[in-house]
């Protein structure tokens, strides 16, 4: 594969971009398992479809010279709306990993996986904005507590806890592909757990049920999480309204809706179709983030409109970093966030609060999408 | 045409790459003919369409250890809800036929064609699970009364008709391949059949009304089977909820909701399209099969929470039979029933009961298929 | 290009297989002529995509041996429901044109175009079933009364008067192709007009208007028209339910919904999108037929269910034609009508007055076109 | 490229053949700059797409004899409503720029852009039609007075404000094909500006906002623009009904209904999809042009049956001036009011003020453009 860049080529100019680019820098079966979607795909294609139901109307009569992308976001006081997505691995595209990635969140916050390839505590050295910690909940009590533990000494400002993978389905392009983690990249906060617990499968029992899903976190196991850490504690995962209600009502202070990328149920609804109903539900204070499918400014900004707080970007992280390292994550998300200043600019939006629902007009033809 | 393999290659994932990679063990006619659909094809598309207008909660705060897709179906206690659909002349896809599809259908009901290119008492001799029969009345009672005796001889658990062919249109792709039945092959259980009773065309007389639909079974012959047979008596292909209701007050145990699999009437609506209706209409007690395009887990579980008790796989039957024979049909079904079991966990529906119209959200938008 | 075939190939099993193969017997340009619309194509393909949008429930309970296509037509007594719609200049794909036509349409109406490549009284010699004769008002009242008696003289059973193209866009198509009538073609009816008023133009005068509209049909004219002939008169190119219900107040006995094939004006709505409001606004007693795309039994069985009493052919008329000559012809009808009685015997309706809307299921998604 | 044709070859019957043609006469890059769109171009194919949501009926009963297209717009007198929308540059395809493009738009207006690169002066010597000024107000105010008196003196009859690109976004396909400027080409109306004013960018401070937005007309300026000249003054770029309101109540003579050809926000919706709503906000008195993807007579036809009193040809403008100059651009303009006169003509439109919402059929299909 080609070497990182060391600058940036003038025809850079969106994250589709580096997408296209990216190809050429990560190998083949890293490619497909990191574009990949479970099963059939309809999850990971309904989310991209999902923004061209909407419009955004262009106003002109709106004084912007005080035009701002500053949010509030959990405790937070951020440049922007726009955060990176959990994320295993990333040493996959880059040797140094989940370190070069938060060198290059500039004003960014970055929210690192329990999967990561590099420790939680180099990655806080090298960040350049504020770190959350997103958690898998583990088999042992004490190893999911020595994470948060971790996590919370490194200085992570909040736990994000993802629910909606207790077992994750095979994407087929990674399978065929033949993707396998190599062996010198290994999910670093996991070395030290203790062995899964074992499993006596009853007759006629099914693995999935007796073991897969017998270790996933019960609502017991989330009440046991709330009361176990300080931090603000947010769910991952979620686009059921009463999920993300009963939730708010267990104590956690915010939730992500998100269909995982398109990597968790293949038949899951666009996360985005699921936003008003959940805002709806939750109420206007509720913090809430949104997973799936932001490649642009309107993007952002369509999530923000129906009713989420902020934005995660997964897959683009990994584009940029294999392009160019730290240097192409910082340009991705200048990129994006200059998409956002000028969709705000143009639809009359001053401030984040200002992007309400009254922005957006319902399309019925699809319009991003090649056909 | 290659060889039935021995051992299943490891990037068998999904029924969708055992009907790509059954081409190459299936005589190109033949294949026209098992993938072929009647006229312009509507009634075949509809049914892979009418899966992606609906997506499934991904749901997070369920206890899922005690999973089951356990079933009852008529008096039957299965494994799963998923059954081998009656299809005609396995043969011509394996030498040993319908024998070797039952042997792989292990914890799987199985329902023989009256088409089938094997007896039935031999079928039953080698069956790893249930039978059923599907019956197509035949123009001599005396034909269909021995036919019914056989079945129930041989230990056939339930009986069900055939209704929506009476005549059965043309798969133009079939008809231009050439595809006709091999003088090896026949359907064994008609060869004792008197000769079709004579027909006198009136003046003006349409051979198809007078000849063919004249043979058609009427009520009468339907009330005549009712009586005619102890076992539970199921109606196959219906889709107009009257009459459904009909053959229930006729006696009927249950229907099978189904186009034909395309093959019936060529502009026949989906059968998940009628699926709630015909629920609405019978009631929560009634026995309702669907069959009409399931591919996957979450087509399964698609049908379930709109009405069905239970799905018929058609098709890829004889595309696993083709590629490794009894281990491929057996392999299928496996493949088939842990993604149903991976969707109901992540679904967050520990019993097929649970599966109700709440777990599904509508999209407007196709998802699943690639255009 | 190929000479007719003398004998039919077997696989020949649809109208489609007439278009496909016709190409092989149709010069370049007079296929695209043939195949041709006006301006941008929306309206020849929205004919095609409007059945679509319907599919038919497939009936099990009804007793069929009865069933029968026979319809009746303005005082016709026909066979099927089925008719050749007037099409000009069927000598462009065989030296016998309209005659050969003619020979074909075994119990089939068919409707002789004023631009009929032969004369009226040569093709009522030879015709097979009965003829309608359709009329394009001429200049001169003296002409138009001398073509009604002509068609009256050669036994015509009505007349069928063309309102919806005064002036037909451009085939582009067509003129890009270059096509053009040959010498030895022409429209053998109108040879005997006189030449066509003078036209003086004003000051900014549009010869569209001033010229061509001021010839078109006006109220008045077809009032005249209506006086002129004892025949059933009936008014083709009606889209609109207020000149439907416009017509039979002034006397005239039926109309044909359509949009000229695609031919007329380029944004036309489907004329099957429209024969629900026209039925309803004309009740249940108005002879309606309906032309726009009919290619399948299903297709009849469509119009016939959304409201016409019978439906006309145009292009597979002369794809058949140019194919196999009279045999094509009558064969093209007997496919089309052994289609609509096989789609009858499905629907369970032995009569055409038997396809009511409550036949019909409406659908979301495309079925019978490839996308 | 090839030299301007000095006459039209026979095939040239719709403005889609003109845009085909003149990619062989427009630099590669200057096609991309030309054709391209802002983003992801949901806003450009939007455009298309909208029209064919429409379908018009065909009527059959009318009097046409007296048809016109003639037509009043804020105080003209017009053969036609269809006008040249202002677009740049146009020496960028033809050496005498708005000059030539001026020559043919006989009995047609012609809003000149503020970017033209020859100066209003010179266009107004050669223009065959009224003209119109465009207006981008620049940072010094008497920038703009001297470009409002200039277009006064100069003629113009009334001044169209853009609003809708304060900023403008790239359109990728142009920034890839290095699309620059040549030297000798150049705003000519912008040569004697003054220096833009300095901006000090505060902490923190984004320069889009602070400095770009910082310049784009307030109310407050729109209000000084609304003093500063006598002439009619018309703002484009609006879509939503709000802000056509208030510009009304400013004292704005109309407003265009535009996304910019799809160059400005880039998921804004289609302006067809805005009209209505527009059009019932402001009453029926108000002038109302519409500009965005009109390409036949029937696209003419829609926009003004959902309101708008007039249309503006954009990139058709330079298509045709590439391949033929003057000519070209009369021939473009010619074919368009011809078909715009034969769609009413079959319409039963016989004037402009007949064309009303009741002419037209909402369709759920896409009809006029190949997918």
């Amino acid at each position: 594969m080609k070497p990182h860049l060391d600058s940036l080529p003038p025809d850079m100019i969106s994250l589709d971009d580096y997408a296209r680019l990216s190809r050429q820098f990560i190998e083949p079966a890293t490619w497909e398992w990191l574009q990949g979607g479970s099963g059939q795909l309809q999850a990971l294609k309904a989310n991209e479809t999902a923004f061209s139901r909407h419009a955004i109307y262009n106003r002109v009569l709106v004084d912007m010279k005080h035009g701002t992308t500053r949010s509030h976001l959990a405790g937070l006081d951020l440049a922007h709306p726009i955060a990176l997505a959990p994320v295993g691995y990333h040493r996959l595209v880059h040797d140094q990993g989940e370190v070069a990635t938060a060198r290059g969140a500039l004003d960014t916050l970055m929210v690192v996986s329990t999967m990561a390839s590099v420790a939680i505590e180099e990655i806080a050295a090298a960040a350049a904005g504020p770190l959350w910690f997103q958690l898998y909940m583990q088999p042992h009590r004490d190893d999911t507590l020595h994470l948060l533990r971790r996590a919370e000494t490194a200085g992570c400002q909040a736990i994000v806890v993802t629910l909606d993978t207790p077992v994750q389905p095979a994407s087929h392009a990674a399978h065929k592909a033949g993707f396998v983690l190599p062996p010198h990249i290994d999910a670093v906060h996991l070395r030290e757990n203790g062995p899964p617990p074992p499993v006596a499968l009853s007759a006629h029992g099914r693995a999935l049920f007796q073991a897969m899903m017998a270790q996933a976190p019960t609502r017991t196991d989330l009440e046991w999480l709330r009361d176990a850490t300080a931090l603000p504690l947010i769910a991952k995962g979620i686009s059921h309204p009463g999920d993300a209600a009963e939730l708010l009502a267990m104590g956690y202070d915010g939730i992500v809706v998100s269909n995982h990328g398109g990597r968790a149920l293949d038949s899951a609804p666009a996360p985005l179709t699921m936003l008003p109903a959940v805002r709806s539900e939750l109420g206007p204070d509720a913090v809430i983030l949104f997973d799936g499918g932001v490649r642009t400014g309107s993007d952002v900004f369509k999530a923000i409109a129906l009713g989420a707080n902020a934005v995660l970007i997964g897959r683009p992280q990994l584009h940029a970093l294999a392009v160019a390292g730290s240097l192409g994550v910082a340009h991705m998300l200048k990129l994006l966030r200059e998409e956002l200043e000028l969709v705000m600019a143009l639809a009359g939006t001053p401030t984040i609060a200002d992007i309400t629902r009254s922005t957006l007009v319902e399309t019925d033809y699809p319009g991003g999408s090649s056909c």
